[in-house]
């Protein structure tokens, strides 16, 4: 028909492949300038933003259901930490122009998957062509009860610090897929090695104790950078101090068998970031609750030391400060 | 101090360029994992994503506090063809390692001007290092009264069409841009090529007019792609149809000069997109109070048709359908 306008590829491909899983009715069918939703009377809005580029974050060759996946589970760590309950995402996709359809449509499936398992749902986007690398950008939303937010600047002397999980896995996990000999060098297992891939590549965080965080924690950071370097952010924005002894840092089996091949990785271990586990600080009174919460969450954790007066955080090995040469991992 | 951890490249970045912008209190001085915001009781919250990649919706050589103002104001321009009120945004920048710290320092004070100007605060954000071209993306949140959002698809036969300002200076301005001898052809004065450059390199979002759009529009759509393709957007959503006669569509001075030096630009003008006006829908009994609104916000506003029945915008220019090559801007 003349004068007729035809629906653009952008359309077509968001219809295609984002339409089917953005479900909510506040995504309007990803038809429309905005979203919109109504957050629960009473409650805080908690936002954050992050994100992965090809090359960068993730391998440009991982499969693209697991960096979609990976791009939102690092959102839902920080909604975590904070004691956020999801309410849903933006997604800024952007992508090289020779990208295929069979990417784009794992990469949605991916997204759907861990959007429906995590209960946050895509509620907009927006995707461009770019001469770089694919770069996957989101902002997620969550809910607390107004002023409740579990903040960074709050931990107390006294407080027990807690860390959830294994420390150090993603680290040594993204060491293997740079150099798949390592494996052999670490004496690790076939199962060893798969677990420390699967936790460079596909963070499992750890939404499920948001409520617990909530309730007891007087303070939590989501352990993204490495436990050295975000447990330092945590005690310097409380203006206290801990001493965190080595040893007492949870470490899964295989992490335990390439520290024994290799003691040195324990800078690794320590600073490599990529855990998506949550560091918090708990008073003592509310301890053995917060065990009980944690362990109806199904969420291991461990006391890895105690707030002091002072300034940052100091590891310790066999009586001996560490010193590490790349304290965190950081982008600039 | 042995043990000790330094802080980060990427934390000194933020405290130096982001901090002194970011001055909400829910944004925590950009110090923990997320922000947080009570959201006025009984509002929804209205969500969108948008941003800029250099090389792709900006040059590389802008001035970067006109890349920052640009990603923001075209986020602005969604949440004011929604009837919202912004409320705040996130920023995720990525940034090739050879950016300078006073590009940074440009950018982040020209994103700081406009946060300021549109009452829309930073809240939060990600920086990261990226091998490809800068790329700035935007998450942008505002309010409106619950279930008030101002819709694309609900335009009803016999509303008023009507757009803001005029139309086709940003896709001229980025003609001009990339060849600034057409100002000569088109027989532009210097302010008039000014003018045109002017509308490509910083939109000016409508948000003075969003209350405007919230109590009187049936339906309206922010133009960023085309009023051609944004239009038919709006139509197909609402199952209505439109015709344009091109004569009604409101050009700037410029615009009618390049336009009377070069006819064919009227495909441009029409598609070409980057406008960031408002295209609404108005019932015939609201019209007058909407005018008035729009004279007190200081927003001019041009009727451009009718919604009548059938499906999708038509463009007509002296009785003839208009066929345009490239319908509307696609990133895909």
């Amino acid at each position: 028909m003349p004068g007729k306008v035809k629906r653009s590829a952008e359309a077509s491909l968001i219809a295609r492949h984002f339409r089917p899983i953005a479900k909510h009715p506040g995504a309007f069918k990803l038809t429309d300038d905005a979203a919109a939703i109504a957050p629960p009377p009473g409650s805080d809005l908690v936002m954050t933003t992050d994100g992965v580029i090809a090359g960068v974050h993730v391998f440009a060759d991982d499969p693209p259901d697991l960096i979609a996946r990976k791009a939102l589970r690092m959102n839902l760590s920080d909604l975590a930490a904070k004691g956020a309950r999801p309410l849903g995402f933006l997604l800024a996709l952007s992508l090289p122009a020779a990208t295929k359809q069979s990417w784009i449509a794992a990469f949605a499936r991916g997204l759907g998957q861990d959007s429906k398992h995590y209960g946050c749902p895509l509620l907009g986007g927006d995707t461009d062509h770019t001469p770089g690398p694919a770069a996957v950008s989101i902002a997620a939303f969550g809910v607390v009860p107004h002023g409740k937010m579990v903040r960074r600047s709050t931990a107390k002397i006294g407080d027990a610090v807690v860390v959830t999980g294994t420390i150090g896995d993603a680290a040594l996990g993204l060491k293997l897929r740079c150099n798949s000999r390592l494996a052999k060098r670490w004496r690790l297992g076939k199962a060893e090695a798969a677990e420390l891939l699967r936790r460079y590549r596909l963070p499992e965080p750890r939404n499920a104790l948001a409520r617990g965080v909530l309730r007891y924690a007087s303070a939590a950071i989501d352990i993204s950078d490495g436990l050295a370097g975000d447990l330092d952010k945590l005690c310097r924005g409380s203006k206290v101090a801990i001493e965190v002894d080595a040893a007492q840092v949870p470490l899964s089996k295989a992490a335990r068998a390439a520290l024994a091949a290799q003691p040195e990785l324990m800078e690794t271990v320590l600073t490599g970031g990529d855990d998506y586990e949550i560091a918090l600080t708990v008073a003592p009174g509310k301890l053995a609750a917060f065990c009980r919460a944690a362990k109806a969450a199904g969420v291991p954790i461990t006391q890895i030391g105690k707030i002091r007066a002072g300034e940052g955080a100091r590891f310790f090995q066999n009586g001996h400060a560490l010193k590490f040469a790349r304290p965190a991992y950081s982008h600039f």
